[in-house]
């Protein structure tokens, strides 16, 4: 069990506000239109470094000390919290080390690297990269930087969600259900524990694609449970092989359901949000719009809110699947 | 001389402000770290019909009599006004008809016909749209909803404005230059009169594509001077031939002065937007951050105010973009 609470949260914020972007939360009268359903997308593609990730590594790396601000930091990552810890490191001056998988979106490894880090890059197929990491880590003195089971990162992510909330409460409208995506489950784990505190009969979905629902099915058999060997997506930020422990945990509190949806769901959901909401987004930032879209659950007549986490896509990719449409 | 002034603002937000989104305004760090300036965009392409054009259509179709309602109302445009008059036609129950130039984008054509409007397409290098409209609205005794050169339309759009300039209070901030895309000159006239009035000491520029550049000419002439003929532009929402009597008449008040970008600016503009901001952008929304990016004035360590006011662009035209870079 743990003691995770909105509090955390709020501590977080208190630390992160001014490093981040405070993203908008908006609702498109087309979306409203197709799902007959009152929607409201959070904008975290918008977000610096193009994903929420650089809440957690915000809130993580401005927390340590001295020394090891000295000593920098190691973090293993597809891309999005690579690019958060890069970008977080170089704003507080500290030396960074990520280890990337050498296939991960070029866009996410040359903003690494741009970012000002160190990218070690490693071959998934027969690499562990939190072995790589944690070898790196012990040779250098580095800190890791964990992508999401750590409880400073989950209450970073969570400010996603307190901004939500507050938006929300100011206009008088309490939703009926959020659809969040989920890889290792820090993002939903933190916006959960937010939005469930202050709407209690909100209705909570982790989104996965279909063959990395390790979340799904550890919250249905209630106790964690890692997809099958071999399992594949497009949606490169949603590729971990089970939850994590802590935020597991919590998830297995805040979670009415797990829902997942196909890569060609995804797909024409990235196409549906381009051509309404003129936003990109990456695979696994579109996967709870894809959810919504493609009717995993009935909202008729309700309130919901929709997490877009991540616009971070390469253009060639983004082209070929406006063209497949 | 015209007496527009901010309050003719105030007076549309209160009939508007329920029928259109409170958009976004914005900053990204990674455009404050290439301009060294303080940018904020403000992301009209997220509006409901995907561009600014409804809160001017929806502030003058609000204000129409029972029995104008009753008739309906004829509106010509190359496609984003085309389509706000559509969409809040729907929403009034009036039947519209809409003049448009027949290589409008796709996109734009498409939207405007599934909001429910009657589009006739003329072939602009033969017809004249006014005149198409103008004898249409005779006949039919349907109201023309005129695209820029109306005071409420103007209101309308400076809506935008008024939302720009709270939000910059809130947060105690003043902004030193304003950057605007400028066709017919409604967007600039109805923001950039709330704006000099919130802010009196800030230098406001329209910002048009080379070949198009009419509010330049006219403004450092000191009288409507249309573009030459034969003119070019990938900017089809800002190919209005001269500037309009009450928007210029606004605009020579409230101008610093003109400035333009080329169409290869634009579209690399575009492509920028998309990789750091992740939104979608048409060509004619993008001018205004274009200027911006391409250093057409001394933004060092400026805040700087920059309209994006569409993202209605051809899934073909953005790939192409996107691929030619």
């Amino acid at each position: 069990m743990t003691t995770f609470s909105f509090k955390d949260v709020d501590d977080a914020y208190g630390r992160v506000k001014s490093l981040i972007l405070k993203t908008p939360l908006v609702s498109n009268e087309e979306i409203n239109k197709i799902t007959k359903a009152k929607v409201f997308f959070k904008l975290e593609n918008l977000q610096w470094t193009g994903s929420f990730k650089l809440r957690g590594a915000s809130n993580k790396i401005g927390q340590l000390t001295k020394n090891e601000k000295k000593k920098g930091v190691v973090a293993y990552s597809s891309g999005n919290h690579a690019q958060a810890v890069a970008y977080a490191s170089k704003l507080n001056n500290i030396s960074s080390t990520i280890v990337m998988p050498k296939n991960a979106p070029s866009i996410k490894i040359n903003n690494t690297k741009r970012y000002g880090s160190e990218v070690v890059l490693y071959d998934p197929a027969s690499g562990v990269r939190e072995d790589i990491a944690n070898d790196i880590a012990r040779t250098t003195k580095k800190t890791i930087i964990k992508p999401y089971d750590d409880l400073d990162i989950i209450a970073g992510q969570g400010t996603a969600g307190k901004e939500i909330a507050e938006e929300l409460l100011d206009q008088n409208i309490r939703p009926d259900v959020y659809l969040c995506c989920c890889g290792g489950g820090g993002l939903i784990a933190g916006t959960s524990t937010y939005l469930k505190h202050k709407f209690p009969n909100i209705e909570i979905y982790s989104v996965e694609p279909e063959e990395f629902n390790d979340t799904q099915l550890s919250f249905r058999s209630n106790f964690i449970t890692p997809i099958k060997k071999g399992a594949q997506s497009i949606c490169d930020a949603l590729l971990a092989p089970q939850p994590g422990d802590i935020t597991f945990a919590i998830n297995q509190q805040t979670l009415t359901d797990g829902l997942t949806v196909s890569d060609k769901e995804v797909k024409s959901t990235i196409v549906v949000l381009a051509e309404n909401l003129k936003i990109i987004t990456e695979p696994g930032g579109a996967v709870a719009a894809s959810a919504l879209l493609n009717k995993k659950l009935d909202v008729e007549n309700k309130t919901i809110i929709v997490m877009i986490s991540g616009g971070n896509i390469d253009g060639e990719l983004f082209s070929s699947i406006a063209k497949e449409k």
